[in-house]
């Protein structure tokens, strides 16, 4: 056990995360199994993320809507892969008003039917496409075994559905929300994902490709953290979305769904975390800059106050998310290690010589002991604090990509892939079947995770084979544990 | 039918209610009886309701959570009236991952005791109060006559929860959120609500004291916009939800909760909307100004075009919402008729002749005829559109209010008020108790809505006896038909 209470992340690893997340208030499980409450901090953690996502949804055309909670029974049925995929996880409602339902409701797990069925009220003819819509809401998939974030029975979420004239269309939304993803994940969550085309055994029930973003956390397991599909006419087909073309031609409109749920959280949690709590990317988290005043008498608190008092509304004023932690009756000491746990990235520290001084302490979370640490003139800070926030940024991000890339490796052999697999990922020729993964996944616990798109751009797998199986490859993919 | 084919207001104003929100795209029946599927227009107003709601919660120092969907069904016991209350409208989980479940789970009509159980883990000292938080979720209550916005078996709302040291704390937190409810519907909605006491009958089941804001509609029925409760120490003595006193000495919380949802759309709907459709305040509306090209050859429509392209740019670097309809094929004149019906608050007409002149042609929604119309200069253009907005903003209020203050109403008698109810809004010495207001309910369809509190204020029933039963009168008293 660290100071605070959390288990050392080389001691165990899942109980270090649940630590973390109890420990640092973004979530507790819930009375009800699988369940999880997200409390004030972690909450606020995911506002930030849906006010990234979201400017970039509305900035590529695309509205928000909102759909039925509940779904007839029926509507799930009539796309056969998805009801093979969902069946065992769906929550039914049978009773409603006291009586019950002649037909049972489904709780959604998604809502691909029930925006199917709207979209083919919608839809008319070619001048209403594309017709690119997004929800936010929550959706239920029954959970065995429950982790906080990661896999919870009940989550929060965005699924983007859109519908478009032809292939190409609905394949160039799938790719553009896939970066739309990576970009998010990269560039606000500093985490360095890797893009790529599930295997069939991987991907969306329903859809003809599914594409995913793939985050490597701090135990080298992999955490799928969005996922873009291309449902082809699969779907258009088993609700009868259609179109009348330019030429007045009935035709089946192509699909696409995409989404990016609370598994977010988890994973920024665990790309960025340490033994010491937290550690939040600047853009996202909640409290940029905490300040905690120190003081000994009561004529230091409230000369060491006043001037807290207007260094805050200066950085409020630039646009800094600051808190002072004046709770009383708690050390520094305590403090600083509170916000630490909390992942703030930056802590400020006025005591009375600095008052005197005109100057602030101020620590960096991403870089430990003294070269963490400055003293900044007064007269400086709003443009100290707000080049160090875009500092901590970029730099929590090079620690993750130098972290991923010396934990990336090339696996000579299936044997190869066997080691590496026990701490990393491996790449392989891969066939991409099912078989062969589930092979694969009983011998190593590793499972496929994508066709990294970069790396099989120039790659022609011509007469190549399957490093696990020897079929044709189809590609090359990366095997790790997963989440 | 007017030419939008929307029933005129005159002739049945429940008909014209579903084909505005239909007909302007707000919403629009769900397969699923009693739910609504909420189009990106409705829930464009939807997200900016929830922005300037939102704000104010922050600025009056609450925060965002979230809290399981799925309550156990034993939960919803504790609470003796609450149960009584909510039993008939319960949406009822019976199966999940494939199983029949232990103890069934309800689909949160609300979340009272679910909160309250959270409540009681993370309250431990006085430290710990006042405890604000708000929860942004959809909840369902099983509804036997659904009408779009106003009753629907699944609907989007903000629920506040607060728990709080001493009684009197939780009554001023009951009254500024109530305070906070009327300044959202008064200063974005242009909606004049009335805020006053609930009676026994109407008010929440599980509430000392329910408060709410009631609104008057086109008809001059009643739509209650928003409620407040005063918990007193009911929930908390049901899911014991304790603190320990600056004495060290154990004590139960008193909590309160408040709650606006989707309904607010509806009633933004029938306060303002006429027989052309929709009207909405500037402050909400998702597109604020609506910009008409008009052209004949190809020619005038390259020059027009790119005049409202700089236009554009102006408008919304001044933080006007604007949308240009250059939509193909369509006549101008279809096009005010179908911004008309979306309420848009202002529309600009540019054409050859206003291009050479250096002019617009802007004609707001609320002011009919020539004198909503008028041409300017485009070297003012900006100006005079931020004023025109501030001007409508306070009309709209101004002509809700209006209407409001002519059809209130004291009633001299209980003969008196069966007359004022048909048409309008009666106001009576009460007694406040269900049996009276059965009776006024099945004699003339009319609800007590609430004893305003301005009202009653430095009002003294003393011997003053109720105009319909004459049992000694509580307070003065609204009565209406009510949605």
């Amino acid at each position: 056990m660290t100071s605070q209470g959390v288990t050392p992340q080389s001691e165990d690893y899942a109980r270090w995360y649940t630590d973390v997340v109890q420990k640092a208030d973004l979530a507790d499980y819930a009375p009800v199994r699988g369940c999880m409450i997200i409390k004030p901090y972690g909450y606020e953690l995911w506002e930030n993320i849906q006010g990234a996502l979201d400017r970039r949804f509305k900035a590529t055309g695309h509205k928000n809507a909102y759909f039925p909670l509940l779904i007839p029974m029926s509507f799930i049925h009539k796309e056969a892969e998805h009801i093979e995929g969902f069946a065992p996880e769906l929550a039914v409602v049978t009773h409603g008003g006291g009586k019950e339902l002649e037909e049972p409701l489904v709780v959604r797990p998604t809502s691909e039917t029930m925006i199917g069925h709207a979209f083919a009220e919608w839809i008319q003819s070619y001048r209403d496409l594309p017709l690119l819509i997004n929800q936010w809401a929550n959706v239920v998939r029954w959970e065995m075994r429950p982790r906080l974030f990661l896999r919870t029975t009940e989550f929060l979420w965005q699924e983007g559905h859109t519908a478009h004239a032809t292939k190409e269309e609905a394949q160039e939304e799938t790719m553009r929300m896939l970066d739309t993803y990576a970009d998010f994940a990269i560039n606000e969550a500093a985490i360095p994902v890797i893009k790529g085309l599930k295997s069939t055994q991987e991907k969306f029930a329903g859809a003809d490709d599914s594409y995913s973003i793939e985050a490597m956390m701090g135990n080298k397991w992999a955490l799928q953290s969005g996922t873009s599909h291309n449902l082809g006419q699969n779907f258009s087909k088993a609700f009868d979305i259609k179109f009348l073309d330019e030429n007045n031609d009935l035709q089946y409109c192509f699909t696409t769904s995409w989404g990016v749920s609370t598994r977010m959280v988890g994973g920024i949690v665990m790309a960025h975390g340490d033994d010491k709590g937290l550690r939040l990317p600047p853009r996202l988290a909640p409290i940029q800059v905490v300040v905690i005043p120190i003081f000994k008498t009561d004529e230091q608190k409230n000369l060491v106050l006043e001037t807290i008092g207007g260094v805050r509304e200066s950085l409020i004023t630039a646009g800094v998310r600051i808190h002072v932690d004046d709770r009383e009756g708690l050390t520094p000491g305590f403090k600083f290690n509170d916000w630490e746990m909390r992942g703030v990235p930056l802590r400020m520290e006025i005591g009375p010589r600095d008052v005197k001084a005109a100057t602030v302490v101020l620590v960096r979370r991403d870089v430990s002991g003294v070269e963490g640490k400055q003293s900044v003139q007064a007269t400086e800070l709003v443009s100290t604090v707000t080049r160090l926030l875009d500092e901590i940024q970029a730099n929590m991000l090079a620690q993750a990509t130098a972290f991923r890339d010396v934990n990336l490796h090339e696996a000579a052999s299936y044997d190869d892939l066997k080691e590496i697999v026990k701490d990393g990922w491996a790449l392989i020729p891969h066939c991409g079947t099912p078989e062969c993964e589930d092979r694969i996944k009983a011998e190593t616990k590793a499972s496929s995770r994508c066709f990294p798109l970069d790396l099989n751009e120039e790659w022609y797998p011509k007469g190549v084979t399957c490093s696990a199986c020897g079929k044709p490859a189809q590609g090359r993919a990366y095997f790790a544990r997963a989440y």
